[in-house]
C-alpha cells in the first residue's frame, strides 16, 4: 500500500507541468494532469469513430499515463523542431523511475501502456495519439488560435504536425478539423 | 462530430472548479479536472485491493465523469453538513444538461456511470467512492493537514466522513489510512 501511495503522490507533480494553451475563459495555462483527464473523456466519446476496432480501456489507460514523463522533463510545444530523440529518452527514464515506485506487476503494466502509446503501432495507440493531437487544436479553435498566435505557429505547421496522426487514428475527426482549420486560417488565427 | 466537440469544450469548465486542497508544493488550489485524473490512476493502481471483484474500466469511467455536475454547482467541501439532497439534485440537472450535448447513446452511457457512482450500490461504485474519498486524505497527509486546518475539520469528522466508504470499497486502504490518520492527530494536523 505504501508503494501505491508513494506513486500517487509522485504523480501529483504533473499538476505543476504547464502547457502552452490557456483553457478558454481562464488566465492561466493548462496543466498536463487536467489535459490527460480531458483527452481520456474525448477518447471515450469518440470511440465509435476510431479508424479500427479498439480496446477502449487500453486507450484510456494510455492517455492517463502518456504525459507522466513530463514530471522530469516539462512539456514541450508540439511544434518545436528537433531534439525529440533526446527528449523521448529523458521521458522514458522518467517513467521508468516513476512506475518503479509501484509493485512490480502494476508498474510493468503502466510502462507497457506508456510504450504502446509512444510506439504508435497498435490501433489503440494510433487512436490515442489522434485524440492527444486533436485536443489542443480543438481548444485553439475555440480560443481564436491563442497558442498558435502566441508561439508563431503557422497554419501549414499545424497541418503538417497533426494531420497524419489524426487521419491515421480517427479519420472522421480529421475530416471535421480540416474544415475548421481552413476557416481559422481565413480568420487569421495563426502565427506567421 | 460537432456534438462531441460541443461536449468536450463544455467540460473544459471543470478545470475552473477549485477544491479546498492545494497540491503539495503549489500555491494554488486543486481543480476538479486534475483531481479526476489522479483518482482514475489511483483506482487502477489499487484495483487488486478492491473489496470485491470489479470491472475496472467502469470504475475509471465513473471517476472521470463523477464531478462534472460541479460545472454548474461548484465544489462543496466534503465536511459541509446538510444541504446534500438539494446539491445532488442540482448536480443531476447539470450532468443531464452536459451529457445531453452528446449523441444520445454516448450521453446515456455517461449518465448511467454518473448515477452508478452516485448510488454506491455496485462493487464498482463502492470502490470508486472509496478512492474518491481517500485521495484528499492522502494529499492532506502529505501536506500537514492543510485543508483540515484551513477549514477547521477535526480528526473525528474526517474519520466519520470517510471511514465507512473507504472500508466498504477498499478495506486494505482503510487499514493503511487509519494508522496514518492517528499519527496525523498526534502531529496536530487537524482543525479544532
Amino acid at each position: 500500500m505504501q508503494q501505491v501511495v508513494d506513486f500517487i503522490l509522485e504523480i501529483d507533480k504533473l499538476k505543476a507541468v504547464t502547457r502552452k494553451i490557456r483553457p478558454p475563459g481562464l488566465d492561466r495555462y493548462e496543466n498536463s494532469a487536467e489535459h490527460s483527464w480531458q483527452i481520456a473523456l474525448l477518447a471515450i466519446s469518440l470511440a465509435s469513430h476510431a479508424g479500427a476496432p479498439i480496446d477502449l480501456s487500453r486507450v484510456v489507460g494510455m492517455l492517463l499515463v502518456h504525459d507522466l514523463g513530463e514530471i522530469d522533463t516539462g512539456d514541450t510545444l508540439a511544434f518545436v523542431e528537433g531534439g525529440w530523440d533526446e527528449r523521448k529518452a529523458a521521458e522514458r527514464a522518467a517513467v521508468t523511475r516513476i512506475f518503479g515506485l509501484l509493485p512490480e506487476e502494476q508498474g510493468a503494466a503502466f510502462l507497457a501502456l506508456w510504450q504502446e502509446f509512444d510506439q504508435e503501432e497498435t490501433p489503440e495507440a494510433r487512436f490515442a495519439n489522434a485524440v492527444d493531437r486533436a485536443m489542443p487544436v480543438l481548444l485553439n479553435l475555440s480560443n481564436q488560435g491563442q497558442s498558435w498566435r502566441e508561439n508563431g505557429v503557422s497554419y501549414e505547421r499545424v497541418v503538417r504536425r497533426v494531420s497524419g496522426q489524426i487521419k491515421a487514428g480517427c479519420p472522421a475527426l480529421w475530416d471535421y478539423l480540416a474544415v475548421r482549420l481552413e476557416e481559422a486560417r481565413q480568420q487569421g488565427w495563426f502565427g506567421a
